[in-house]
């Protein structure tokens, strides 16, 4: 699972695609326990029947925690995260969605308090199995610059 | 815990403060199992007494979900989320660590494509018992103007 | 979350309502591995279609736990839990039923051995969508009278 | 684990006790995750620090459930809970205790309602390693008399 | 639970069986976040309607681990585990199947390293609610003679 | 994820290491929790004080799960599992420990029943931090020979 690779080694335009997960009934109810958030928009399947969307709708903290976590399959000790960006959520994800996530680096540039790191946005699209975004993100990482141990 | 407040309502500059709580092993193995990313830098203690901070730290997403999970005590009908922005973690969060999140309006605006509503920005300091900030974020709301039923 | 009440802000006959939740498969699974109790009324889908209910049914102590914990939303620094009585269950919990929790006080009383507090009985309805309850206890609280710090 | 008893195989005064258990830290988090009852006193070390008990204790809807859940060794089809009385915490339970069950038969009565049943009560001591008590209740059975299928 | 028997109270062709548990939805997605294995054989419905069994199935690590787990009903100090030979995987778990274990002992031999022991092999067929074998595994014991304290 | 190989591509020899993971007291009370094996070996701190080894061990079907969990991270859609062979655990495994898990495929063979597949046996060694197997098995794969679609 480990993989350097130097900022020169990224390219703008550059794509990848996760594996895919079945969000399931269980996996809510892990996160609300796990955050502590239990609105009844996620947990109260009677409520939901009033709401807009007729049923319960994942969080918008899990649809980002699992649809980041996809993309975690390679170490590369030249990078790290310093944030993210603009996370939208144009529509909910419902029990038993499968969502994966597709990155495409959509910006690079260099870092002007940091002059030995580069930073790489990758913009996230976490899809569903319609091919909806349910979630969009970017994700900025601080990565090193060759020459630079 | 219902408590409904239309746009008019919020204030700018207004303020708040959840509880606390401490973040355990127990949170790390939680969330690593909850979004499959096993990374070293969170699960191997050998691996990270090697790193920069000497010991294992909570992945970001985690601290954003249970961060953003402690202020979810009041459900506003008239309110829902719009997306984040501007995710930063300027401070790891280890194990032991008690944090809590600090909120504050610091925007309020139009929306321009729905005249029926407004954005309400809460900048979100999510601090450790050091006082610390340990992520920083803004949280944009969709609020409902009054008469709009 | 914090809301100090002293014993002379109870009022016999107030009452209350909690948001709802949906109990889930997970839930009883999540209460079984909690507690160790993987009775087949519980986790046996074969062996329930041949009794009374002819399904699952949730363990006594997870709807006890859930009900309770539904309740937890303001913090009081001068009232603590002295014991519970008189649980009982007079409708079994299935998976995919919706519970809450009303509660009304419903005795109050001198404290023989503590003179600076007061008993408060919460008694506790938990009830499903169909508005059978599902458990009724008595939860009895010690109260700080005002004026003892 | 099948072991079919009539109420006439019942006798008073009849003793068990469990295998033992530590508390961790998990249950505590893992309990909170389960009912939704995040109070500093179960998640906030700093918070307990400065509390009568200055660290965390465990819930005592998790003591009874834990302490009950670890009863629940011998499957018996003749007999089902009716309710439980008498619920007290005189001890706290902190992470690390370890806790058993003492279980002791101290009524056996007719059930005026149905006479084809009588009640067992069996009185539960929750003991933590150092012999204090942490929860006492009663476990009140409804038990079928012989002759009665 | 504790039931203490040396070799010698082991007898060839001894049989038991297991209590019944019904694998769940829950099950597969807390195996795949324990063992970290999110394969989309396990967790992907819509990668898995392409597949030989048109649906996600259990972990054969969590059919084993359950399936072994089922068997932990007695406590016999006498004895520990030398090891798993030949476990095969018939027949696939699905979500919702019903689970039991059956036990006999098939072989007993002498353990050439350890005089004071000797081996009991326990062959385990875990089986669904048709009677089709899921798992076979051979559960080899080392027991302690009489005599040898 | 994706990297499909067939059996000619497997090579006798050929060696692969995991990353590693710390096992920690969630591991074991998840376990538990997830098996039902609450012996006092692996729950009762206290209990273990006065055993062998001193402190509570991981369970054996959690090194396995975990340890082979930790392999799975490519997808070969041209190999599935056929079964485990001679799983030993030669040191046990304690809360702290570190593990990773060295694969060396020690076998290849036809299968007399499958003529388009092969055998191939990836021996495996979950190790500790100081370099100590706490788990020895051989994974026996069956293979898609190529020209076999």
């Amino acid at each position: 699972m480990y993989e350097d690779r130097y900022l020169e080694e990224y390219e703008l335009g550059e794509k990848r695609s996760t594996i895919g997960r079945t969000i399931t009934e269980t996996d809510i109810v892990v996160h609300a326990g796990h955050t502590g958030d239990f609105f009844p928009h996620h947990m109260d399947e009677e409520f939901s029947k009033g709401e807009a969307f007729g049923q319960r709708i994942a969080h918008g903290t899990m649809t980002f925690a699992i649809g980041i976590g996809l993309t975690a399959t390679a170490i590369n000790s030249k990078a790290f995260t310093y944030g993210y960006e603009r996370l939208r959520f144009p529509t909910p994800v419902f029990i038993g969605d499968t969502i994966h996530t597709e990155i495409e680096i959509t910006r690079m540039s260099d870092d002007p308090k940091r002059p030995k790191f580069g930073q790489v946005v990758e913009s996230c699209w976490v899809k569903n199995q319609k091919d909806e975004t349910v979630l969009f993100c970017e994700h900025i990482l601080l990565v090193q610059k060759q020459g630079n141990e």
